[in-house]
């Protein structure tokens, strides 16, 4: 199947029937990939306003009403408690289940965030003659917690996540200037050059995805990184929280340039 | 008294200590000016996510703890009870009061939003050689309510309403790309030109603000504006709601150029 020119419609559909529940990466070209985060209607305040005070790690690009799973913004008419590819549930901070359909899990006080998703300026840069490493390389992002705090919300507080990506210097201008286009998915670098000036002690550690290799001449640039606010409200331990597996993301109708602030 | 060369601390000491209820168009020059909503905890969430839903109108710079009167971001150390010009009480959407302090009308469960304004924009308009013609004629900019609907969020809805500026056609393109970099304000226009697109019958009759001429060769332009999410939340009449007096705003440590995307 040619995933990459069909629609989010006919791709959501078939998650629907149980048919895709497959990681997402290059399906429906051009258009927006999102995280999912499901949490009960007390924490979502908090998590919204987490969310507005950091927007780097955390661009919402739509927030349900309290009990519906309908994202009228990102994909009007889809359901959110069936039509992503996988999803997990975790309880009180816990994984506790991986399953294709939220039938048994949905409840009426459930308000599902979608947030931006790196994949978005990834096709930009690409587009720009930016290389990007871990998918020359077929393996997962690194990514890092910092030493810089998110400013805090409610109950939500905790360091920055970054994903790291190694540039040639001479490109570091132009990924600069293409990501900065998207402050939907994390805009522009939030670091560049020396790991240690936010406290990452070694970039072939990562914290969380899979260790790059840096090339001579090449700088390691850091973003913002959309597992900064599920990490975050996992701390919290919330009685339920339900997100996107990894890499199974939900796809919306908007396309990638529907983000471009300019 | 020379208030464009103070500093925003300066000029918020002598507002708490009552000596400077008087519009602050032109003060501590370069610094963010924003606009003030405040309402109880049990709408705050409904007001953010109305905001988050629509940027354009309301472009959200600061969201405070529930009783808590510190902008901790945009001016930490300020307080909201004391350090604006002057503020407007509304108890079920009529205005009931207004006065230089909020003394006795503070309460444990008010949460206070700080909303960009246009002031910043248009400091950059001017400097980019991009006349401002309500500045130049000294009266207030007009405003209009638009066919335009936001996009509703829990009891909040209603239709955005725009500001307009006459731009000669040569600099209308400048005007666009000027504001672009000012999302936190703003940003771009939503409209440019016809106003019967926008559902606009008369320029010569604003909902809001001034009239202003409009020159043979100038273009209307239009942008979202921040009376919108007063305008909205005043229709569900929220049993206290209170916000910064006209032209009266809170000025923050923030500089113009700190809110500018790229």
């Amino acid at each position: 199947m040619d995933y990459a020119s069909m629609t989010p419609t006919t791709l959501r559909q078939l998650m629907r029937q149980g048919e895709l529940a497959r990681p997402t990466a290059g399906m429906a070209k051009g258009h927006v990939q999102a995280n999912l985060a499901i949490v009960p209607k007390d924490l979502a305040y908090d998590f919204l306003l987490f969310a507005q005070r950091n927007p780097k790690p955390c661009p919402v690009l739509d927030v349900t009403d309290p009990g519906s799973p309908e994202p009228k913004l990102m994909a009007p008419g889809a359901d959110l408690r069936y039509d992503a590819p996988k999803y997990r549930i975790y309880k009180a901070g816990v994984l506790a289940d991986e399953v294709v359909s939220l039938e048994k899990y949905w409840r009426d006080d459930l308000v599902a965030f979608l947030l931006g998703c790196s994949f978005t300026f990834e096709t930009a840069l690409l587009a720009a003659g930016v290389p990007v490493r871990h998918i020359e390389a077929c393996c997962n992002v690194p990514m890092y917690i910092t030493n810089n705090p998110c400013r805090p919300a409610g109950k939500f507080h905790g360091n920055m996540v970054v994903s790291m990506r190694p540039v040639p210097h001479d490109k570091v201008v132009k990924a600069v200037q293409v990501t900065s286009r998207f402050p939907a998915v994390h805009g522009a670098p939030v670091h560049i050059g020396d790991p240690a000036v936010i406290g990452i002690r070694d970039l072939g550690r990562p914290d969380f995805g899979d260790p790059v290799e840096i090339r001579d001449g090449e700088v390691p640039v850091f973003w913002a990184c959309g597992v900064t606010p599920q990490a975050v409200a996992m701390t919290t331990k919330p009685e339920i929280m339900i997100t996107h597996a990894p890499g199974h993301m939900f796809l919306c109708d908007a396309r990638d340039e529907d983000l471009a602030a300019f």
